[in-house]
């Protein structure tokens, strides 16, 4: 899911020790003292001086001192925070019945057919889960169950979740130690280094299959481990790795390495989906021949895939609701009877009638109001300004992105050799530091934990991107010329 | 949490196959085909006919074609369905801010204090998480960290979550296999036999001593394996092993055994916490010396448990939000700081806003409302009448329980030598089936899924006990008149 508590991202954070707390103002010390004395070691905070929030609305939050702030980072309200439509939607249904998935009720039906009707998978069916967690979870099981083997194949800095499984399969969650032996790691490096405006479609299809050459060594020492390959697990757009979307179709000749083999293909859509990429409304269809939003037509009818990588499964959460807990695996029907023939799956929570009514109300926004149109064409004049800003500032070196989701990789300016890494981290944690205190909310990225993560709500306006590109320019041009004093 | 998908309970669900839609009125068959193609094969109904549900208010439901049912089953919404409070909260706190635990919100702490005030663990820190699966599979990986450990000792018919990890210790939801070799079983087969009312002392210490001889050799075992003891996983109530609460405290002395080798004992409280059991809030509780419900107090300030045993770490969920996903494990300052020290924890859903608000509504009832007492006391009438049910009818066996929770054994007639199991299980479907057709809701537990789980909303009345038990005694009758002419 987003936020994958990387020692770097807490760099970012609040200092929780006693210290920490007395260096700040009264209310705040006390509020966070309250809080590890209540929530404990693990409930990480974001910024040095945390963030009390009392109200959102559309693309702003405001705290408890009366200050607004510009959301970049929360990517759950897809809609805006507190949609009009899912609060209504919600609220009524709350009021009206809220039970589970063991009483029949049509919507769930419609939604589910509505939903994967985007998806396109032939024989495809919905499992309705409550966190994308879990919905990870229930698809590696169903990978290791159908094809047999153990194997799993991720990317360098993966987040795909918080259970005992998924936490193993995500080695941007360690802060010690090392994933097990039975995963495999892909390198991003090349890809994230790589010229997003340039067109070259040589080098294009070079970075493709040294992905691809990657994957297939990581199989071979699957293979040779004894485990095999059960999965190449991967975020459609590689969010915690930085934001990896071009060049445009890369993973297909390593999906194609995997499913070869009789591998599985775990689109985790989880960040990527509902129509932030803008040019489709899933990540994985980016992946997919032709880049074209349009691939589920291809396919339907068919019962092939063709040279078009399909999902072997497709995981859903986050935006999924607006903020109403409600998540998903959608999967063939074979593999699921497969399955069910083992252990029954039965979520309490998981497609309840008011997470239904959720998801409904932003799929039905998201169907009529051209928000991924919308989210392309902001998208792209947003691009142009985070790219013009790399252009002129050092300090802002690369961007990569698709409709509203970005990574910026931030440079620091020269210093001791040896410590670019750490240098560039605590110029990104000081930088997403001066925004919030300068009212715009954003995080941090990739496993250098130096690269800007950039998703707001697919209501962002070019008044929204003014505003931001402005305050992003101060930010790191103060942290720049404090930096280069020290 | 609830529902553990048992074969048994398969034989109170729907028919799913093509030619079990045919048998359906025309607009049922549809619906469920439609399900069929959406949901697939994990998407178990319940009832042979299965519902359409439309309202629900209280501790009625009502369907498509305007028929009212009382629900028995539900145990999620705890203060009944739709509870205005509960759904106001949520509708408001939806519309003004809805977002995750990185920023702070006061209520999330007073709610975390609040109800840790109720568990009475020292340095206890709640970890908010979606789903009671999520908050068991946290536990165990908790519980393993703590203790090097590996093994988890479980009760024959456990049923502890979905996640790949609480499904290995969930022995009902096999439909084929067995649990893995690092999970041992405890039966429960004598204290299922005891006699509640009776009350003999004697008797009840040898029940107790003989669980804790039973779990002393599965310690036993689990150490000769290799594998040593993390934990004892329990649900504090046995609701899927068919509700086992007497005699009071027959926990202590298997839980003394297994804290003495410095395993945990996880108390599962998804389904009997937050008021349920009516003589204690927590199901946990009801293992502790004396039974009492001030547990928490005569252990605060001392620092030390005595004779009182303190579970290691505490889950919630279902109840806890009336229906808002909302969920969350208590444990001990020090243990979260070890695991933090591997791993970060962070659930994006757990503890949002809403989820707060919804959560503190409930709280706020149970606490003012005298919600506990109330099903302490309508929770004796209706033992009574339950009681006075067994023995007056052959079929109605026994029954247990405590609060508004309660597990009767069905016994149906002579029959066949050899199939008494299968014809209980029989019985038992189509006394479910029957009280579906007449009217009341409710379900199956137990691993020969003969023992109805009986467990309404907390507002439950006098009125609702005879018009329940005047149902059940005709189905009852019905259903034996029926297999007796068979």
């Amino acid at each position: 899911m987003t936020d994958q508590p990387t020692p770097i991202l807490s760099q970012n954070a609040c200092d929780l020790s006693a210290a920490g707390t007395d260096a700040m103002p009264a209310h705040l010390g006390q509020l966070v003292q309250q809080r590890l004395n209540t929530l404990g070691p693990t409930s990480m905070l974001f910024y040095q001086k945390p963030l009390e929030l009392v109200c959102g609305e559309g693309v702003w939050l405001y705290d408890a001192d009366g200050r607004v702030y510009l959301d970049v980072y929360n990517n759950v309200p897809i809609l805006g925070h507190g949609h009009p439509a899912v609060v209504s939607a919600v609220s009524q249904q709350l009021a009206t019945l809220n039970t589970h998935t063991r009483y029949l009720d049509r919507r769930i039906h419609d939604y589910a057919e509505r939903l994967m009707e985007t998806v396109g998978m032939e024989e495809g069916r919905l499992v309705f889960t409550c966190s994308g967690s879990e919905a990870n979870d229930l698809a590696m099981r169903l990978a290791r169950r159908c094809t047999g083997k153990q194997g799993v194949i991720v990317s360098e800095a993966a987040y795909h979740g918080n259970t005992d499984l998924v936490t193993q399969v995500s080695p941007s969650s360690y802060k010690q130690g090392t994933v097990p032996d039975w995963v495999e790691i892909l390198s991003l490096d090349e890809l994230l280094a790589a010229d997003q405006t340039a067109s070259e479609p040589e080098e294009h299809g070079r970075l493709s299959q040294a992905l691809a050459e990657q994957t297939r060594r990581a199989i071979q020492r699957l293979n040779d481990k004894g485990y095999g390959v059960a999965a190449l697990l991967v975020d459609s757009v590689f969010s915690s790795d930085g934001v990896v979307t071009h060049p445009g179709g890369f993973l297909a000749p390593s999906v194609e390495a995997v499913q070869q083999v009789g591998g599985w293909w775990i689109a985790d859509e989880v960040q990527p989906g509902f129509g932030r990429c803008g040019d489709t409304f899933w990540g994985f269809q980016r992946h997919q021949t032709g880049r074209t939003n349009k691939a589920p037509e291809t396919q339907e009818g068919t019962g092939q895939t063709g040279h078009v990588p399909m999902p072997d499964v497709v995981t859903l959460g986050k935006p999924m609701g607006n903020g109403f807990p409600v998540a998903g695996m959608i999967a063939q029907h074979s593999a699921l009877a497969e399955l069910n023939r083992d252990v029954g799956y039965f979520n309490t929570f998981g497609g309840s009638n008011a997470a239904v009514a959720a998801a409904t109300a932003v799929l039905d926004i998201l169907q009529t109001q051209r928000t991924q149109q919308h989210a392309q064409t902001i998208g792209h004049v947003f691009y142009q300004q985070l790219n013009a800003l790399c252009e002129h500032l050092p300090t802002a070196h690369r961007v990569r992105g698709c409709g509203l989701f970005f990574g910026m990789d931030l440079q620091a300016p020269e210093g001791p050799v040896g410590q670019e890494r750490a240098r560039n981290a605590r110029l990104t944690s000081a930088v997403i530091n001066h925004l919030r205190q300068h009212g715009v909310l954003i995080g941090a990225a990739g496993k250098a934990g130096s690269t800007l993560k950039i998703r707001p709500a697919l209501c962002f306006q070019p008044d929204h991107v003014l505003f931001f590109i402005s305050r992003l320019e101060e930010a790191i041009t103060d942290v720049s010329r404090q930096l280069a004093h020290e």
